[in-house]
């Protein structure tokens, strides 16, 4: 295969060439000779046209393990099954893993498309998902797949593998076989490994963990991925209300969600969506613009209140130049703490209760402020040769990071309270709202200073 | 077992009782009983002393089992091992996965105690981790195990599970099993499951994969994380200069890579260790205030700046009412596209030129500054009744957002450029550095408009 060593533009253009020529039979074997996960770069780049050749060229089959292999947005999804003949669409989905495919049904819109589908489908299939399909969005319901082996307690090893040997082109992961009793409830696990090397007459019960880690059919998935984490599994069992044995959920759709809770935490601090490297910049500009308007009317809080003390800014501009400073460095130590704080709340380190960390962020914000204030206030008080500005700003500086420290804590815990997600909370939106408290708070101290300036 | 469902504090009371009353029969019992995760967090919560029974009761195999399930953090690590005696500390290393225990000696300053440690060991192992110690930290040779199976291409898949039966034991995964040729290099890969039901006198070739997803020993962790996620793998073998087959990476460690890498983004952005939670008020104000202060001095400049505009400010006292909310505002524009910007540079979305996406930030900048502009030239020529007023803030607000917007996307860039980590351009770092910029350009504006104010 020379084509394996190529570039993904030479590749794209070989493929659009054997497209543009109708050479079928070349364009099959070439195409997916390739891995999956290099099928799909390819395929993402053919226009529209180039597209509806290859569904005439590739087999539903084909195509269902081109999309199984790859995470797509949501967006591109959408248009490729647009595109399909809607019994070519059906058929791909019923050959794909039956998670990634309801998690494709999930995202279209149009009901009456998705009934189609279903119908179009085998029926055996068709239940299935269906049944999947019934689970809330970003739970282990939705995220499982039913394709795993599961064999009655009585089993021997020797009859385990040779029902493995049956199931074991369709489940999606045969390196766990659950072992379960008459009401499909788990009585424990064995790997493939051990089945291997113990003896075929052994009862699978004598070699099987009895301890086994699962999870509820509702549990959210940021909880699933952070247990298969913390136990280091390769796929962990669904149950539902009364234990039974209703799925299992792989590693690799686990490192998805983590992926995707890790990208949401870091766009939500950065109040951008960070993924947004397809757009245009009038599609970026879009995507940017809701925050920085809403944080501009916030700051039209900030810029009133300043105008409110003109007066005392006419009787001392000196005050005027440590404005940003002030501001900006208790913003800085928000940032840091509302950080911290979302990442607790994101772990579940952090106990529920509202002021819980309230003693340990004001020692760090006494702490922090103490240290930024009394700096502050000697370069101040020797830069400007005057002792009581230097205090002023000190004293107003260790003050606002204080608060902004506990903003920064607070906030976060305060939407995890009323039901948002914390990671909301961004940067950004912490520093405008503590630009707002370090003004009143250091216009508040000048004031009182004012006479002896 | 009834201690599976106490709480974690439960069961740590329970076995500190027991290792109070030296009940080393029962201890061994119960502790044992609990998965390796559970086994960490109640060992972490043991005292000094507590621990010190703990090395009595358990085995160095034991205690080895505890280390690899979880990766701790290494000041933790670095504690628990000083307080074994060495030959008890070499014989737990010894049984860990090789991995893991390279990870450990790593940690370990102390060449002479590391040396010790080797000398304690069986020389196989020792052998063994003394050439995983040779490769450079974060790479793949780094990460990888010496723990895998592989067999020569003239195997029969008979022959190959009779070799896995016997290797089972201490291979870390024995899922993927690799072909080589004589030369030790990679011919193909066949997954257990395709072992398990094919025939037993078929050779392997006839079934193993020949295009093999490999990544050379001295690739970045972070890249080799990104190539195992993207095809969906368990694990992924690491190749020498030869193309030489020299170990393997398991999912397990991939997903603490790409955990780390997430965590280490996010810190990043909020100018912050996000992991701090064990610290106390003092700790954690170590270490933030570095990046406050530093960020202080880099303020410094714009308070300075301020002050040179003193004698503008006492004619127009109402300029200093949009100082924070167009330095703030930048800074929130700034912020977004650093983040951006960062994303797409740890996901290598981005080709290498400095200027590549400059088109695109400065024409994001330039719709957002617009938009954004406007509303404020707006809102402050009604609130204040003065035209030119708000023309002054619009254009400062644009001018300043295209600024901040270009300064976060390339400074990110250019520190990648220069040899630094792309993410410790924070978001609080943008914004101080866009504080500077912003009161520039509005004070500049504003001079050249003064007479008609």
């Amino acid at each position: 295969m020379t084509l394996k060593n190529l570039s993904l533009e030479k590749r794209i253009e070989h493929f659009s060439k054997l497209l543009a020529e109708h050479r079928m039979g070349r364009f099959r074997t070439d195409f997916l000779a390739q891995h999956a996960f290099d099928q799909v770069q390819v395929f993402k780049e053919f226009s529209t046209h180039e597209r509806k050749h290859v569904y005439d060229y590739i087999s539903p089959e084909e195509m269902a393990g081109l999309f199984d292999s790859d995470p797509m947005e949501e967006s591109l999804l959408k248009v490729y099954f647009s595109e399909m003949n809607a019994q070519y669409a059906a058929s791909t989905l019923s050959f794909m893993k039956p998670d990634n495919a309801v998690h494709i049904l999930n995202e279209i819109d149009d009901t009456h498309q998705v009934s189609a589908y279903l119908t179009l489908m085998p029926s055996k299939v068709a239940r299935e998902l269906s049944t999947l399909l019934n689970y809330t969005d970003h739970t282990a319901g939705a995220l499982m797949t039913t394709d795993f082996v599961s064999v009655p307690v009585e089993m021997t090893v020797g009859e385990t593998i040779q029902y493995i040997k049956k199931e074991a082109i369709e489940a999606e992961t045969i390196y766990y076989v659950y072992v379960v009793n008459e009401a499909n409830q788990i009585q424990g696990v064995i790997s493939l490994r051990d089945l291997i090397v113990h003896s075929d007459e052994d009862p699978v019960s004598q070699w099987m963990r009895r301890q086994v880690i699962s999870v509820n059919v509702n549990e959210e998935e940021e909880e699933v991925a952070r247990t298969v984490q913390d136990y280091n599994l390769l796929a962990i069992p669904v149950t539902g209300y009364d234990n039974e044995l209703l799925g299992i959920i792989t590693i690799d759709d686990i490192v998805d969600v983590l992926e995707e809770v890790a990208t949401a935490n870091y766009s939500g601090l950065a109040a951008v969506d960070v993924d947004e490297d397809h757009a245009t910049p009038l599609q970026a500009s879009k995507g940017r613009l809701p925050w920085l308007i809403t944080l501009l009317f916030l700051g039209m809080g900030t810029a009133t209140l300043i105008g409110k003390y003109e007066t005392l800014i006419e009787e001392a501009t000196v005050l005027s130049a440590f404005i940003t400073l002030i501001t900006g460095t208790a913003g800085n130590a928000g940032t840091q703490s509302l950080a911290v704080a979302v990442r607790k709340l994101t772990n579940k380190d952090e106990d529920d209760k509202l002021f819980s960390s309230f003693g340990f962020e004001l020692m760090t914000g006494v702490l922090t402020g103490l240290i930024v204030g009394v700096t502050i206030a000697l370069i101040a008080g020797v830069w400007k040769q005057n002792i009581i500005l230097g205090l002023i700003i000190g004293t107003a500086m260790m003050c606002a990071i204080i608060v902004a420290n506990l903003a920064g804590a607070l906030v976060p815990k305060l939407m995890d309270k009323i039901g948002f997600d914390p990671a909301v909370a961004s940067g950004p939106f912490i520093s405008t709202l503590s630009d707002l408290t370090s003004v009143l708070i250091y216009f508040s101290i000048a004031s009182f200073f004012l006479d002896k300036l």
